[in-house]
């Protein structure tokens, strides 16, 4: 079919960097986030630039391909990873845009973050999951944000941590970490308070929006790590985003723990590319980036 | 199991027509909707009459088979469905109830809602699309309303177009056609304004009503063409469906854009069996067809 | 992975006392629901016991395992069942805590809520179907309720029964045997009213609790003998469990008609685990066993 | 598409009967062989009549519709089973052809084939099982072809009984019986040899042919109740169905134990109309009925 | 992973010229191989140039990307594929290599071998189906070769048609058209005898090579447009194949009818190129291009 | 069902020490074999004891549970399996039996093996790649092989290396390592003489026995880390399994690269489990433990 006057997201002129990160090595379930990059980018440059309330996007990603990790290997991954983020961020940054990353299991946050952490944003993270792990021993993606606010203590909010789906003592270290946190427990019982009270957690804050695909529920975001029965719907993500986006200054976004190989449909990285590209979009448009 | 007083909608008495539209190839994408037909009538046949708060439906489908339509023939396809959707029409009318359609790709609508609307009705689409391109080369299902308003002139509104799944152009063009939108975000911002702007929108007119599976998100109708990320609910759907049947007078209903081939559970052909059914089922209710 | 301070409900301190039914001989649609009990206990087993607005849940299952059923011989299976269940009771009455049961088709709840409704507890069940069929001949998991009211008068509510899924004669057929019906369309049309109802009409009672699966949309649990393609959201169940664990003395809990065979992503055993624990966690906390 | 001098199986003219037996509550695994009359008969009457070797099959079924059973009623159901097949048995007998059967599973070979048993026939029978257990409680599709040797005497061969799916007193228990044995190991080891045997036991005998679908490794054959890891090709199959319809007179055939719904691909049900109709046309062909 | 002496199919230097033909608009039964020539590339792509016997590929596909077709216009899209044939053809032969094009339906070879057969080459076409169908209406991918036979008197063979699977009138038809057939019946009688009559109906001539992966019996090709129950291994293909390439020259091949949407697991791709791939190499064998 | 006679090789009295080795961080394709140890279990566990050519098999499995290896730390994790894998040895030996490890990525391989190759055994590997790869950076389970050789100087065999699955250095690699190779190919075109040169390259020596699930096409084996679309069939494995344990004296045995998430027929544990139980008896057969 050709219409000459359609365009696609991967034909917009290229502004908002974008880099993958295939690192997975750090999953203690369901390992395969790292083929998520290339399955979420497909998705997310087939998509059209038409927003019903934003408009027209008139700017693509600037494609800076993956960033060449490791397999096994965390710390020179690690290592490679900030910098690039450092680079991805510098871009963005001179661009007046939000930075964007695919990953990955969520521990990547903690490394494609640190740049922006460093400069002064603070970490709005949806997730099931408090990610404040602290192990003996073995590896998992649910320990970057106690590593990450430990090392840097950046302010932290999670929105949508989830039932029967955390240690038991996670609301009493992410106290002890000042982690803030909107349960989907909460969401659900009072919707607009939640909204207002995210809101003015945020509000003229400087934040680097991390998306953890699993914090919707399962039938919503099958291709996970780690299945959440009771998440949110991508409803209620998209307007959680869109505070965020209108309240504060969004300076880097990523998208998660999306494992293609177990979603036979392909609906989890094509709907992680939708809330991705409303995030980058309202983002653009509350800094007037258009 | 044999109870002898339970009901199926394909047992009972023979009134609402029905007619099969076998026809895909005008699909731009996933093509398998000529199969539709038969898996949204095994899944229609199969339901019961009781609506708990409609009551018992007493009337069943007049089942006319499948449109004899000529595959890879676009001109002779579209002579013959014309022609079968009037007689069907003619029928319906004589009975004083809707006409019913189960496609095949959406081009159909172009063809089975001709009779309706040179009788003076106007459209309604449930759709995540606008469906007004206008291709240089090739097919698509989405060009239909554009060519359908423009021989026509006729009065047309869609509920549902959904966030970067439309060609940048498509709102002034719909504005240029007198298309009436009502988008998902809209719906998603404020349901009851929404659903009151649609009654004042529809209230009293005649109206052919075409539900494309896809207005729905992926999560619920997975089986269809080209999958929605933020599509709508199969709730909103029914009370979109309610104020359209209770507000306006139904002449005409068809479903389209389900692919079975893509859902291995069913679940999208049982959806669309029990939206139509509704839809229906009101329509009758409003014209005291019980 | 080694958290030492994770805990799953796996490794609690058993204390509420739990069978499993693996019956399924009286499906007449889609088989499968014998597997269910070892489906349903491996997820609830590796659910966390920490909940965001109930807190942490201190004790966990004492798992006595399957009922010894006998493949084919309803008679004899129910006989067992019912002495089983009447153990189970016993104990679980010993220790101020519900008891747990996993079936198995819904006819199972006829033979497990038996001992319960002895000693006065009333019925209320989630589900899309009224489950009061009289059959010529054959066997459906659709009649045990008429069956259990014919036989003991127990008061009973069902809560959820969806459109086109139930006999024409069900809603007159129900008043005669004194159910009391909220409907699907009823939560959907004014969910708040709704809640206040079932609250009324549960409060202070004693209350054995059935959660049919199939009273779900389908999107939520394709793993049901029936699917209900316009079925409750999780997020209305998880409200109306709260209801009734609040407002009632919760005494016995069973989860039923999860066929897991046909669910490949295994979302439905996973979505009964998650409803069942909060059920359970609902009625420790409001009889003050944490 | 049509294609004028096109023919399909069910288009012929009908001679041969054929009747179906949902009956699948004898199973202990996986249930569901209730839904293959149906699945078998849609891929059967969709084949075409050319054999490359055997040439056009001229007659199609006498298709008498699904035996009328009592779900769960196994002493009814064996009942009314045992009248069909005699009905069915002496239209075929009249006719000069061989009556088919579609189950179910695989128990109800000892209902169908007990009038053909009556009037001298033997058994021939594919499967990976030996079929000869005997219980202390419970229902199983392996203990029918002990109940019909014990019953009738009736001279019995399995072909194909696989590796590690058979009790340890298989072997001895079917000698006491009499039940000849040639396994899918023998088979393996010398296929040529193996058939020459085959043929000498069944050699102007008049045979009763039962097809139980889990005699394929489960790459073949994946939609049954017990999957076989090590089961036959479906190449072996074709040669030892010849083998049988081309050295002894077959008068009756079934196929059974296919399982629909857990078999995503359709495979099992079109590769069971396939070698059912080889069966059926060979055994035509040996009689002169073309 | 990094390999320094890794090599892929997708990095060898080009030479071998290849087109995709992205049409199925001629497909009566499960349309989707538009999309086979992206799936088939990326499997082909990402093999390694090591064959066991054949030694090491040295050179790869110099990949024209796919024709221009125009979506539901069979005769501009046929005029524009013959000439992308012919072309493709000019670059093969100046190169001494065979032309290699990925379908599409198998109507596209009535395109693809146009320029072949003009210069002299005769057909040799793995299929289940005779393809040599007489429409009265409609499209089917199972007519070109008759098309083809009665435009350009071209000497044609098929291996591996069918039980049931063709029309009656295939055989006689086949005679008429000077068509010579080695069917799947024959390979499984005699394999050896069988690939000597192929070898000397090939010996010493120009072949256009044509594989039709539903010739594979469907537990190795799942994902094509209409699968075949007892069709052939992929065993058996390499065997003739072989033959072919090393009996005859080959100067043009091409694979068609996989359908990767109803491919779940990716098999059917991955074997289409791996079946590509040798007869490549074994063309390139036998006229010393290593 | 309960037949009182049955037995499964779970029930079994327990002689032959088996360890799971659920590591897959050397996994560069698609992971997920950390998942097998238990799939491959429950599959082993429920397969009864009756081969039809080597009797009934008396002992069962002495099951030590799982290695505790460090997920992400190859190095502890490597310490820990030569150690258990040592334990394990020296219990089987005391034993006259093999010891038994499931894996895991084949990786496991080179410390599960390393004891045994100490104690004079050679390798035998059933797999469709050569691993003898060296990396420049990153993981891979495509050399252990060499680094084990390079290591040990064991002598080593490799059966069913295929087609385009391997880099072009390989052969000669091997060859410099003093590996043997027979290859898919060499199977293929006379398989009795390559069982014959098999034969006569084990006869007589200790040796330990891997089995790479992907040495099976993928139509049998869909579910590994990597796809192998010639791969031997599971009768021929069966053959070679046969010569190997009948011809020389296994030791230890291995089965590795099942990965349960990428098939979901579950076939590919269960194609192992038989295999696996195959070897296993085999090798207790020909050492007169039965």
């Amino acid at each position: 079919m050709k219409d000459p006057y359609d365009r696609r997201i991967g034909e917009l002129e290229p502004l908002i960097p974008l880099a993958g990160v295939p690192w997975d090595w750090s999953t203690a379930g369901r390992p395969g986030a790292r083929f998520a990059p290339s399955a979420v980018r497909t998705e997310l440059y087939s998509l059209t630039p038409l927003s019903e309330d934003l408009g027209e996007l008139r700017w693509g990603f600037d494609d800076m391909g993956d960033v060449d990790i490791v397999g096994g290997d965390i710390v020179e991954t690690g290592r490679r990873v900030v910098e690039a983020s450092r680079h991805v961020m510098e871009v963005a940054m001179s661009r007046g845009v939000p930075a964007v990353f695919i990953g990955g299991d969520h521990s990547i946050t903690n490394w494609t973050s640190r740049p922006f952490v460093e400069r002064g944003a603070s970490l709005v993270v949806l997730d099931a999951h408090y990610d404040i792990r602290k192990l003996a021993e073995g590896v998992t993606s649910g320990s970057w944000l106690r590593e990450l606010v430990e090392a840097t203590k950046v302010k932290a909010l999670v929105v949508g941590v989830s039932e029967y789906a955390n240690p038991p003592y996670a609301p009493s270290r992410a106290k002890e970490l000042g982690v803030d946190i909107i349960s989907r427990v909460e969401l659900l019982k009072d919707f607009k308070s939640s909204l207002e009270r995210l809101k003015s957690l945020v509000a003229g804050s400087k934040v680097y929006l991390s998306i953890d695909m699993d914090h919707l529920a399962q039938a919503f975001a099958p291709g996970v790590n780690s299945p959440t029965p009771l998440g949110m719907t991508p409803f209620e993500s998209m307007s959680v985003i869109d505070v965020i986006t209108s309240s504060a200054k969004v300076v880097g976004i990523d998208v998660v723990e999306v494992v293609p190989g177990v979603d036979a449909t392909g609906s989890t990285p094509r709907l992680a590319a939708a809330l991705l590209l409303r995030a980058v979009q309202g983002s653009l448009a509350s800094t007037n980036v258009k």
